[in-house]
Order: C-alpha cells, then structure tokens, then sequence
C-alpha cells in the first residue's frame, strides 16, 4: 500500500473491525472519518468539519424526511443497506413534491464489524448520492458493544426543496382521480427475504432499490395537477392506499388484472405465503392524479429508466370513504384491507 | 380511562410492551404513531401524516446536525436518553451559529421494550423541544428482534437558520483570542459513568444535558466577532480543543486554575481514574471571542440559567500550531493531548 511520506494509515480497512474506540470522539473516531467517510463523501460542506453542515438558503419550502434503516441481510440482490438507505430517503422527500438536496446519515456500528464490510456499505451510500444528485453533508458514528446491534444501522435524513406550488400530500386525493403505480410490485420485500431464507426460485430476484427524484420532477413538470405521490414501502401498496383512503376520505377501487407484478416475484411470494400488494417496495411510486392528467404522467413515468412498467391500476371513488376494493382476477369485488400484524420484519 | 365512544385504545402504555408488528409500517405502526408520538409531539407539519413534513423556506443559510445516541442506562440523573437525543442536536445547530427550528428524530426500538419506557422517553423529547422552542416535524419507527439492541436507540437530525453573516467554525480560531467555557466540565459523563457503576459519591451527580439555544443567541448578539463556537462532549473540552487547534492551525494555553470543574465531580473522577477535563458535557459551550468582546461574551452566558459558572480559560496562540498546552495547578506547563482510545463508552 503506497504510503505517503510523514503519513501512515491509522484504519486497515481490508482486514481492520470497529472497535469501541471508534466511537469514543476522539482520535480513533477522527481516523475512520478521515479515511473512510471522508473518503467516500467529500463535498465542501462535510469538508468544513464542524459538527454541523452550512448551506445556502432555501427559498422555495422545505422537506424533510427520515428513515432508520435496520434491514437484515445487509447486502442483497440489488442493493445494500447503504444504497438503501440513501435511496430510501432521497424518495420520502422526492414524493412531498420535492427536490433532494442534502442527506444527514448516522451510523449504529457494531464492535467487531468489519471495516472493509462499512467501507462497501458507505461507497454505495456515495454512488446513489452521486446517482440521486444529493449531498451527504453531516454525519455522526456511534458504536455499541458485539451482541447489541446487527453490524450497522443507518439512519438517513433528507432535506429538499418544493417543487410545486400546491400541497402534494396523503389528504389530496379526489373522487375521480386515476391511481398509477411506476411499476412492478413487491420485488424488494421478495428479494431480502428470498436471501434471508437462502430460497432460490430458478432466478434471482433483485430489490428494485432506486432514488426516484429525477422521475418525481418528470410526473410534476408533465402532470402539474398531481394530488399524490407516495412511495408503497413498508406495508406496500395495499397499505399505502389504505393510508391515503384514510387521508383523504375517499374510496379506491383497484383492477388487480391492470397491477403489474414479475411472474418470479408472484411465484416466490405463492410459495412463500405473501402477497406481494402487501410487500415493501424501494424504487416504485404510487400517482394520483386527475383523470386528464393521467396519459401525461404515464409517458413521463415511462420514459424514465425505473418507470418503464408504469401502469393506471384503479380510481379514487366517493363512495366506501377511507377503504380500498378491488376487482380480481376471478372478475369478484374483495375489500383490501391494511397490513394486519408482521409481514415481513426488517425489510428495510 | 376515559375511551371516546366508537374508539377503542390499541396501545396499552402502561404494561404494554414494543413487538415486532411496531415496525412493518402496517396498523400496528399507525397505532404507535396516533397513540404515543402524535400524542407527545403535536404540530401542524408533523400532523400532516405524511412521511415528510414540509415547512416555510429559510431565507438565511440553512444549519443542520445529526446525532445518534445510544447512551447507557436509558434514564440517568439530569435526563434521559430522549431529552439528550434532542439537547444534543438543538446544541450541534446552534453552535453552527443558528437558531434551530425543526428536530427529525428516527427510533430503533428492541422488541421487549415496555411502552411505559418508551412514552416517558418521548415526553421527555417533547419537553427538551419545548424548551429550546423546536419542533418535532418528522420521524420513523423500526423493530429490531429482542437482542438486537439495547431497549431504544434515537437518532435526531437537527434543522436551523443562521444567525450571523459570518463563518462561526472551528477554523476561525485568531492568535490572540480568549477561550471561554460557559461552566463545569466533566458533569455528564461523570453522571453517566456513576450511574452505570452504580456509585455514589455521597451526592448525587447531576447530567448537565440542557438546550443551549438561547445561549448562543445572547452571545451572539453581545459578541458579534464571535470566532468558534462548541460545545464540548464525546471526548471533553480537551479532546474538542484539539480538533479546533487543529482545524485553525493555532496553539491554545489554558490555565487550569480557571477551568471550572464542581468538586464532586472531580473527586468522582479521581476515584474513577478519569480527568474531567476529557469527560463528555451535553450542556456546556466552548467560545473563542477576540480578547475586546470578552466581557461581553461572559456577561451574556452568565445571564443565562445555564451559563451562570461561565469563565475564560486560556487564549489562543501562534506558537505550538495544532496542539493545546496547559499550566497547571503546580505551575508547570503541560502539553494536553487528544484523548487516545474508549475513554467513556456509550456516552450519549
């Protein structure tokens, strides 16, 4: 390893672990954020140093949104704990009708967890950063001791600026408005835990783990009148759509024929007694939006690289306010109703 | 207990306890969040129930911070974890030279955990928020299985406008320059580490864990060439100093006569094998004025109620680049270096 003069390497990040010194504030944590975040995150505002981060001002309104990220195994077909966690957020705030801009992350760390595991993790946090065109500006790193954590735990938050004029919320959807979704569903609950129980079903199924915020400005730009975006993560679509019935005091009614899912992901949740309408998602958006909206924001949704399986699957009703039907396969009517207990712990 | 007609309580807090359905974003989760967070952090962002909250532009420089805290036991003698999980950051902004506004706060809870526990550490946040004059505006709640964790841990991104035209950072430090403390050094971790050790030293030793918000304005407004501004935890004045001498290539010499530390604590220390002067504060600043705005400084954070022991130190010198010196008590003149390895674990 090439070693500058008057400067040797305090981490071994190829064979090195976190110890409690790591996190202790003091030369050994300076060590790991010099060599290791600093690394992957360089940006003029982490640069400065400070405990906290600087920034211009935001003149349009302000987003904010956080997740804690616990997902259990940490790496998966598709994706890992750190592209997760930065993806995850970078959509939270995109579907507030807002432009990312900056992610604050702390990370849970582990005594024992490998330095060259945290250094992988942090590089994909820093590729879909790059990817998503947002910052991580401020960061913070504490360790507990082996035996009371999981390696990592991350917690990102996300701050943007709005978009639109008009509230794009949960509380906006209307009688007659058309629900689209950009895409397959249930695909990351069905990979984690298809490598969680070490399953194979002839193909490997990939999270679709992705930032969604260059499509979210396509749809806003194409669909100016959007009542609703959201993200069908945790709970996954039925959930979400529960949620917003809720909200916004109306009824849904969905096609299950028009909702498009991957015959393996169908196949792997049938045999895994799962319904994937209820199964978490990390790179699809659900829309609502006025019936004369609705060609507009499918061809935005379309012609971005992650919304090539956009699809209109239901319409908002007056009428069963605050529940959600569908029409199924079989051609019957069936209440859908909210994710009851736990489906699938730790999936995100 | 008075239950509404038509509605019944889903949450029992007073026996109750944290399972795994908390945290799969289905009706458990909605539950969780209607009866105990929305209960405790009411507002008109966050009741929007959307995954993000969205507020006013901020026309000045927008300040953020983040923290973890995984601080052990949960509850200690001048807080809890969830009134540091909020002080901490409301002091990271504010040292940023700005005023905070606005708390994200993510909850990694270990299955097992009693909901009794869990809504006295979420009144205490709200109370911390109260105080400082922030507002809780967005958060997320994950599970992890028993064993996983350590009953909670808290992350907290803090968001604020600032206050100054100019650069308040740990660059900024002058030749020439005072260095001020705005009291006792060493009270939290010290009260932490009793705790833990489950000693007594004849009275009980009391976290300095406090907002210091309004502090830093009155300062702010009373020195306006303020140069630094810290506060001083994982790793203590010493450690911090350090970082600072540091980042301003300058020397630092303190007098140890003038560094205030209560005498208990000292004598905890000496029992402890610990120096005060390394033991995390979560209530204390650090502030670096020109040596005409000292007056001023100490005046305005000893008419604070959390800066009544405030004193000047030390001053900053051009000499010994990088490193910070002491005389001490004996008269001699010491080189006081950064703290090296785990000094105090799981500190906040």
């Amino acid at each position: 390893m090439a070693v500058k003069s008057g400067y040797r390497r305090a981490l071994d990040i190829r064979r090195g672990v976190v110890d409690m010194t790591h996190g202790s504030g003091g030369r050994a944590t300076a060590d790991l954020i010099r060599e290791l975040f600093a690394k992957h995150f360089s940006n003029d505002y982490l640069n400065e140093g400070h405990d906290g981060a600087v920034m211009p001002p935001m003149t349009n309104p302000v987003a904010v949104s956080c997740d804690a990220h616990v997902v259990k195994p940490l790496f998966f077909p598709g994706g890992d704990i750190g592209s997760l966690a930065v993806c995850g957020t970078v959509n939270d705030v995109a579907v507030c009708g807002a432009k990312p801009l900056y992610i604050a992350a702390t990370f849970i760390l582990e005594e024992g967890f490998p330095l060259a595991d945290l250094d992988r993790i942090v590089g994909s946090m820093a590729e879909a950063a790059r990817e998503a065109g947002v910052l991580v500006v401020t960061g913070d790193t504490k360790v507990v001791e082996k035996g009371h954590g999981d390696g990592i735990y991350i917690t990102t938050t996300g701050i943007g600026e709005k978009l639109t004029e008009h509230s794009i919320s949960g509380r906006a959807a209307r009688p007659g408005d058309r629900i689209l979704v950009s895409g397959t569903m249930g695909d990351h609950g069905t990979a984690i835990l298809s490598q969680r129980e070490n399953m194979s079903f002839g193909t490997t199924i990939e999270s679709d783990s992705a930032p969604l915020n260059r499509m979210v400005e396509a749809i806003l730009e194409a669909a100016p009148n959007t009542h609703v975006l959201r993200d069908p993560t945790r709970g996954g679509l039925v959930t979400t759509l529960n949620e917003i019935a809720v909200q916004s005091s109306v009824g849904m009614l969905l096609d299950e024929s028009k909702i498009p899912v991957r015959p393996e992901v169908a196949a792997a949740c049938e045999f895994l007694g799962l319904d994937p309408l209820y199964v978490a998602n990390e790179g699809k958006l659900i829309v609502i939006v006025p019936e004369n909206e609705v060609e507009a924001a499918l061809a935005a949704m379309r012609s971005d690289p992650y919304g090539t399986n956009a699809a209109e699957i239901g319409v908002v009703t007056e009428e069963n306010a605050g529940r959600v039907e569908m029409t199924t396969l079989m051609g019957g009517r069936r209440n859908v109703d909210w994710l009851e207990g736990e489906q699938l712990p730790r999936i995100c």
